[in-house]
């Protein structure tokens, strides 16, 4: 199985993955009392204990994560962004990257036609972060960095041949070795001196990221610098409304976008697919089935009352609850959701402007 | 024939390169009353009608001149600087830039170690530079720039195709690349709105560096960006002081340096290559050859006085001076230029380590 950085393919087969590339299962759930760590959306992890260590020791640690986005934010991204504050609050340093400059070069212009482009989705993707709760100085885009990061990120090139690249990546593109090089540039550049030095760091991914993470984790070994190898964690990705198909902005109507209508989220819940039966008795003779229903995997992923998720699952199971109702319930909560985060969102559109745009 | 834009051949069938990669003979002697334009140094060009125009109509032209070194610098590197210096005085705005990244990431770590190693050497540069009369204001070193060219830089990636550079380079190196992106960068980022905006460029390189003038042209005209398409001139290398050779600082006793001492230049001309005849009595009867001496050269090269340039010709010619005098001739004036550049250089140290150390 060839894992795909650029693809939009969803791993089916864990347990393949986990022995071709050395993955370990993540078995930290208890280490953290938070919804994200209970709900199996953590699959994996490289080095996870010795962010665990520092957790419970209190001990310094970083965190670096990075969102290159070519349009609007949805609950996939939200994701991320969930994870930050999580791990913010565990007591990482750390930044959270919008990759513009990688958004630009890795991908077609008939995507992202310009730099400028890019630039003004990022404004929209800051503003959504912001909203969502991370501190505003805590956010950089890679266009408006110091000079000491394009440095090392020009001084990694040296470090890579074009044929391990061919290796991880079965190309050599060049705007995509650029987009790698910055990439691993965001990850370890937190561990230089005029960041903060040596220290564990954490960055939570996607499978399909994991060549990233190993040619990122090869170089550290390799720099002249001193720095700890980073650590990686995996989650699953938050799927699309379709069957089988992963949330993504290149499908708008397959995904929940951070700025829908409440007719919008309405109508896409409404026409989501789900684990119910085909007919209503069928159903609740014997129950849905939650495991493949998109409309669970959104209160599974992004409600945190946890009673609520149970309740919901067991009254699926037993037939009590039918999908017509639990749609009503999960568009509310998402159309409350969105109506605070896009008041929010707005209020945060001039400082988003300052950080991509470096504007006083 | 292959030009090899990191080798270290002297091409001796300019022809031949002519023909087969569409350079022009260099024809613009008389339009600039100056020694370096009189004495068949420049070779060839691109698009040079552009600048000659600039000059005669006094419209504004820009020039960006970039020397990566990874030692010291040699009276090679001191053509680049004159005619830097010369075409400020024609009237072009410009930078000269001091490529410290560009010399770590291409080079092997036997030479250029690490990237402040790069910065170590790119200080002494900058002071020789400056002690030439380069303007501390025009000098910048790659790892001190604004944040806009460094985007760029990643967005010229875009632009090329793997292919399209091992078609041109024969490989496909990765630090290779990031070299050849900083210096197109270099040469373009003068036409950007933050910096001069569209005009006519002018950029002097070696032969051997046509493939990136090639590739740097091709470039600009695919970019979104207004840019004209930057001209070059092509001058002759300085040879080293032996047969054949090309002065280079890989090969130490073959070049003068600018930090060389008095007794060490006078041992390197005294050891070096001259036209001269085997016997002084050969030498009276039938002149020797100046134009395979690298006395001679030397002088051509660097010493802006014509009529003694002539003199030295006519009689070496005539058999009326021998290689020993010569010699005796042209240490002295090297040595008097360099006792007072070597003045000069100790006082900029101070702004030559501010200018690559980014310290106030």
């Amino acid at each position: 199985m060839k894992i795909d950085a650029w693809g939009n393919s969803k791993i089916e087969d864990y347990n393949h993955v986990f022995k071709e590339f050395g993955l370990e299962e993540f078995n930290y759930e208890n280490i953290v009392d938070h919804y994200l760590f209970k709900r199996k959306i953590l699959i994996a992890q490289r080095d996870f204990n010795k962010i665990s260590d520092a957790i419970k020791n209190k001990k310094p640690f970083l965190q670096l994560t990075g969102i290159a986005s070519s349009g609007d934010l949805h609950l996939g991204h939200k994701l991320d962004i969930d994870f930050f504050n999580l791990f913010k609050n565990l007591g990482a340093k750390g930044k959270f990257c919008i990759c513009d400059i990688d958004a630009y070069v890795s991908r077609p212009d008939s995507k992202v036609p310009s730099l400028d482009f890019a630039k003004k989705v990022a404004i929209k993707n800051v503003a959504d972060i912001i909203a969502l709760g991370v501190n505003p100085n805590d956010i950089y885009v890679q266009s408006q960095k110091e000079k000491e990061y394009y440095s090392f990120v020009f001084e990694l090139s040296k470090k890579i041949s074009s044929n391990m690249f061919e290796g991880i990546y079965g190309h050599k593109d060049i705007g995509k070795i650029s987009a790698v090089l910055l990439q691993i540039g965001d990850i370890l550049h937190i561990q230089l001196p005029f960041m903060w030095g040596k220290n564990p760091t954490i960055t939570g991914i996607g499978l399909e990221q994991d060549p990233h993470a190993r040619i990122t984790r090869d170089i550290s070994r390799e720099l002249n610098y001193n720095l700890e190898v980073p650590s990686f964690f995996y989650f699953e990705h938050q799927s699309g409304l379709k069957e089988g198909s992963k949330m993504s902005s290149s499908e708008p109507s397959t995904a929940i976008f951070l700025k829908d209508s409440p007719a919008e989220v309405k109508r896409k819940i409404l026409n989501a697919f789900t684990g119910g039966k085909e007919t209503l008795e069928e159903q609740k003779e014997n129950g849905g089935n939650p495991e493949i229903c998109k409309i669970y995997e959104i209160i599974r992923f992004h409600n945190p009352d946890s009673s609520f998720l149970e309740k919901t699952y067991t009254r699926c199971k037993e037939g009590k609850l039918n999908c017509g109702d639990c749609k009503k319930n999960c568009t509310a909560f998402l159309n409350n959701f969105l109506e605070n985060h896009q008041k929010r969102c707005k209020e945060a559109m001039n400082i988003a402007e300052k950080i991509v745009l470096g504007k006083q």
